[in-house]
């Protein structure tokens, strides 16, 4: 259920490798024990263009927005919020160390009246839990 | 007005027709009856990097949102949401077999008071009606 | 803090420049006065597979979202919104003009209990304004 979509401009390219950048995010939200594990999906979206504060075309920024089922108090997800951006943060140090750039994290809460879900993982980790 | 977005892991390519598919998102919406034929845009983002569940390479995700104009009742977006996500899913059955697999589809509502458009193809659609 | 995402079919790639396109928003959110100039990002993602209105691969959109932060009244944004809006919808008249296309914009507000950032660029950019 909890979806995390990162948007990133296209020149972090040969500043941080973005499959370790959504393996950071996803531990981190197993880390909150908050979500169901089949759930969590992480994914980013380069962006080619961009224009950024006052247009120079060396700034970066990468955008995160998780969306996530109704049900926890603000409190709970706040600490997971934190949490979640403390680790994306710190993997990113040494961008903000040699370039200018804006990270940001937002969340959304999906409607729970009008979502649908269909998912197979769930029963491949519980088959795995079962047997070995 | 409803835009249909599509998110998916890459390693979807070989396991479905991504064209099709938006395809049959198209199709299905406009078989609920409730939108405007003209303002009907479903497109997909294929995402390189991402990180699902336990972080194993093999599973696969599609999540669609579709955001729509304010003004039609809850019971009829559920309906229509229903018909949309059915038709979905069944396209994306044979993934299911072959794969773990997650798919997902949530409504969000514009607020009318900051929504603009312009479109075109409402006035080329009547042309058609018209003209045959 | 403020975040513009533009999708866009991929067929305009002969029509417009993506890249002053984002331009011409950035441009415009600087001129409404309201966003602190280190807080805005413009970005563009291109969707190769999409499906509109009747299912004609001839037609196009353009479809912005803008992320903002909380604390600005309705008529402010709606005034803001206009003004990027007008710019934006400028630039493309020779899409309208040339093509079948449909352009749109929608604002959402981020919850601020739930928004977390980090950002070097607004100390970057003192920088210059005191420095030179």
């Amino acid at each position: 259920m909890p979806h995390f979509t990162l948007e990133y401009s296209a020149n972090l390219d040969g500043l941080v490798d973005i499959g370790k950048t959504v393996e950071v995010v996803r531990k981190a939200a197993v880390e909150t024990g908050i979500f169901p594990l089949g759930g969590i999906r992480v994914r980013a979206i380069r962006c080619e263009y961009y224009a950024i504060a006052d247009g120079r075309s060396n700034y970066g920024f990468l955008d995160m927005v998780l969306r996530l089922g109704e049900g926890r108090d603000l409190a709970t997800r706040k600490k997971a919020g934190e949490h979640i951006f403390k680790a994306l943060s710190a993997h990113l140090d040494p961008v903000f160390a040699n370039s200018k750039f804006a990270l940001s994290f937002d969340m959304q809460i999906n409607d729970k009246e009008t979502s649908w879900k269909r998912n197979n993982i769930h029963d491949a980790l519980k088959v795995e839990t079962v047997n070995g």
